[in-house]
């Protein structure tokens, strides 16, 4: 429903919507200079409209704030939004979408259109050497000395060359504007998803998703890495099921977006240590044992038909580094779509949850990580009634008449982020208590849809789902709750190690970052209240969910990515937690609630 | 025949004896220091005495003499040879090779042992990391992250590595000591000449030829040229057939020396401009064009699996530079093998005779070359009996009772080598004149085994070949002769020109070295007296005759090769002949013999 004169854009988290503007040439009326101090750069989102702040109430009535009336200069978008212009500029409407970089003006894979020199006796110069000479690039592929006669005088030498750094990937007639295409990976243990993009345009064109396949040799990494053991060699098997399943992806999002993979030109992949190893076909067998070596950290920049992947032969397959230990290329994509190593003085925390929580510190400049084992239980494993994060599984309660299931159908069980809610509800209202106990000192009210129980001579809480006309009741018991705190604690543990080791107060961390597909669906006021993250203002708890494949995307579309990302990884103090003491005596201080 | 007090040795031509001693710390007593002032430093030649010199008179009988002693000291070697050597040295006999250099000491593969860190938790470090500290190279490919693992922790992190420049082709655990092979490639445009070499001992371990399969599709360069425009994109089966035919030989390479390809780390390629282009699947057809443009000149690095070669999937395949225009990878072995671009000050001309002839000067340091169209009358076409070298064809005659035939068999033609000695010998006795025309001055005597004849209304000589049985005549007409004076005035025009181009006068040039299949077969009087060469002592014309394999088997010997090639290509002037008047002129003014 954009007009012809509206403007669609994309824009990286908590972006200042002055900063948007101007990368539209939008010349704004400040006459204040951004101070907020005049109140004239009044615009008005349709939807979207950020937070009231301090400064727009001082300018802007209730009733003009209620239609969607914001202060330009103050406003900072966490959603996506769109916005009504002043008539004076040449855009009526603005729409801008959440969780993504304004459009890419540095794209991983430049497209240059050159004119090369034609040949001549008297310089004697080939083909390759004439081409150097116009594009400064000496190591020139056979693939490309191939095309590139032809190319050359049916174009009368006036040619476009697609570069990644330094290498020169493809070469088409001046009169061809190819459209370059990347794909960004993110492989999860569990789950495979894959998007398109057109990185020129900064568009995201397509995206799929997959089970990994080698779930069928176990369903966690641990069983995985048994399996490898087990049978010697079998990494291969598993490194080849992933490659086909990605070629299947890559198929059906080209399908879908009507282009030829072989326009496809870059893949950025992130994942665990044990993913990425087994993607490029390397044994990971030894990370599961101490000192717990990876084979490599780098990251890794491969030629995409050397790996079996199917899209342009040329292509580059990038490789997200791993930090060391357990922390991997995902918590890579994580820290770089939180913005770490930007320089901007603040300190940062993210926490990745899931089996094993990767925690990352950026304090004064110098950046801490750590991973300590959660356990299954926020993914609902080892938990009663528990289930993966599926349609009826309990994924929310914020008190005790609220009790909310995915896709809205009957209760089947609890997901991980049910599980934090449910206590969190009951914790609350003082039916757990800060030992973690089931209180059975007084009774439910007889209206709620929680009632004491008893189930294997465990004290327990029935769950009544009356609202979806579950079949069957489901119980919390209280060896669900010792789950939860145990992988709670270990979370805490490495958070507040990493706040010792850098000598940062936790009240010091200015933003929270929480990634993982779980992580996505805790509120905020229920990680405060339980304490899993420092307590500080909601406004500084950010839900970046699964960066991987933001991490790729943000690397498609800024060549600078790979060396910042470089940087960061060599840069970071992994701090080894296993076998250090202090980590166990954190561990187990911290087995209790915060205090309500 | 060698004891176990042998020692087998390899030399390049031209070798102070004293060097191949030196090379195997043979500390040879020589009192006057080398001066062949003392004579103490005595060697018998059980074969291969070279020449006796002014200084071995001095000091040595003439019994001695004849019996093979000579001074170590003023001995060069310029052919194969097996020396005594005196009691005093371990060594009893030393059996010493023509045209080869010295046993590898530098070779392109290097093989490595070394002891890499153990990873442990405080360092972090993964194995790829640990291993570039051990060596020093920073890129590690996945090919070896793959074994990486294993062979570290099977091996106790004692390992051998195989390095071709900054790139480590494979490793193994440091207790195998594996066997290093390379393979040197001519690729002619008729023949296939492949060799198997053991490169840290230095060993040619096994030699294969083949006709190059591409012949189906031309016989020769233009003709295939014309199958290639004709055909779009039919270079591909150029490029299919003759890689497949080149697996064969390696197989059957491998086979003969019982070892596996997996073991064969590099390549190396010569051939002229448009079979490198085929080679790499690059179209040459615009070298066929003015201006002649190659699609690349430059030294080609190749990975193996790439290009479709079995050898190790790693392996480095090094395809000699090209120079510009028809002088191809073929001519810089020949100037390789032939010692340009030493630096010793020498004036050295190279010919390369064939359809097409390559003249190479270096004068002063500077070093120029050209191709001139020699037509195909050298390589017995266009000549009325002609054929090719084969069994039957008359190959040389050095006087009016001399036809000496391929084989001892019966004549059934006249092969290039044999159209020069038959006018050499025919010029020689008067019978053609300096202008080339056949004289009917004079008969010829009976006893001979030629006689005037007439074929056709041309003057022509008839050949009667009494000694083998031959069941016809056959016969030199006048056109043959005026074939090879227009073959004959394109190579002393391109030489020539030259020398002009350079400022060095004929007389200044102090080696010539003739190379091409044909070169081998021609008598250096006959070349000396036809002007085909500037005149000079014979000693000073060298037949290097097939370099194109022994160019690459000295890359593979020695790793500084590939870049005193590079330099050498990319110094080197390419004259171009075509279009010059001064060639023109020379071409005309050259068409006579020399006198007598």
């Amino acid at each position: 429903n954009i007009t012809s004169h509206d403007v669609s854009t994309e824009f990286s988290l908590n972006t200042p919507l002055i900063d948007i503007l101007q990368s539209h040439h939008l010349d704004f009326y400040q006459p204040c200079g951004g101070q907020a101090t005049c109140g004239k750069c009044l615009v008005r989102f349709s939807s979207g409209a950020p937070k009231i702040s301090y400064f727009d109430r001082l300018f802007i009535s209730p009733e003009e704030l209620d239609s969607g009336y914001r202060l330009a200069c103050k406003s900072v978008l966490d959603q996506s939004a769109v916005l009504e212009l002043p008539a004076a500029t040449d855009i009526q409407h603005l729409v801008v979408e959440t969780g993504r970089v304004a459009a890419a003006v540095n794209p991983l894979i430049r497209t240059k259109r050159i004119t090369v020199k034609k040949p001549d006796l008297e310089s004697g110069k080939s083909d390759q050497d004439l081409l150097a000479d116009a594009c400064e690039i000496e190591q020139i592929s056979a693939f490309i000395l191939k095309k590139l006669p032809d190319i050359l005088r049916t174009s009368n030498f006036k040619i476009t060359i697609l570069t990644a750094g330094n290498k020169i990937l493809d070469i088409y007639p001046g009169s061809e504007n190819p459209t370059v295409y990347g794909i960004a990976l993110d492989i999860g243990s569990t789950t495979l998803v894959a998007s398109l993009h057109d990185i020129n345009a900064g568009k995201t064109l397509a995206v799929e998703t997959a089970i990994n396949p080698q779930t069928r040799y176990g369903d966690d990494l641990v069983s995985r890495l048994s399996f490898i053991i087990k049978y010697g060699d079998s990494q291969q098997k598993l490194t080849d099921v992933v490659i086909s399943k990605l070629n299947d992806m890559i198929s059906r999002l080209c399908h879908k977006a009507e282009i030829s993979s072989e326009h496809v030109y870059a893949l950025v992949a992130s994942g665990n240590v044990v993913m990425t190893h087994l993607f490029l076909g390397v044994n990971p067998r030894y990370v599961g044992y101490a000192p717990f070596t990876p084979v490599f950290k780098e990251m890794r920049v491969e030629q995409a038909s050397t790996l079996g992947v199917k899209i342009h032969p040329e292509a580059q397959v990038y490789v997200m580094p791993n930090i060391g230990g357990y922390v991997g290329g995902d918590i890579v994509s994580d820290i770089l779509t939180a913005g770490f190593g930007t320089g901007n003085g603040k300190t940062r925390l993210l926490i990745d949850i899931g089996t094993n929580c990767e925690v990352v510190l950026e304090h004064k400049g110098k950046m801490y990580a750590a991973s300590a084992p959660a356990g299954p239980a926020l993914e609902g494993s080892c938990i009663r009634y528990g289930m993966r994060a599926e349609g009826g599984a309990i994924y929310d309660s914020d008190g005790l008449n609220s009790v909310r299931t995915i896709s809205d159908r009957p209760a089947r069980g609890i997901c991980g982020s049910g599980l934090v809610h449910l206590i969190d509800a009951l914790y609350s209202e003082n039916y757990i208590d800060l030992s973690g106990r089931i209180s059975l000192d007084r009774a439910f009210p007889a209206d709620v849809l929680f009632a004491a129980a008893e189930i294997d001579n465990q004290r327990a809480i029935r769950i009544i789902d009356k609202f979806h006309g579950a079949e069957r009741d489901l119980y919390l018991v209280q060896d669900d709750i010792r789950e939860f705190q145990l992988a709670r604690s270990a979370i805490v543990a490495a958070w507040k190690l990493l706040c010792r080791v850098s000598g940062c107060g936790p009240q010091n961390i200015d933003e929270i970052y929480i990634a993982g597909a779980f992580g996505n669906f805790i509120r905020p006021d229920a990680a405060i209240r339980l304490g899993l993250v420092p307590a500080k203002n909601l406004n500084h708890i950010h839900f970046i969910g699964n960066a991987s494949l933001e991490g790729g995307r943000m690397t498609l579309l800024d060549r600078d990515v790979p060396d910042h990302v470089r940087k960061m990884a060599a840069e970071i103090s992994f701090i080894e937690m296993a076998g250090r003491l202090e980590f166990q005596d954190l561990y187990i201080e911290n087995m209790h609630f915060p205090p309500l």
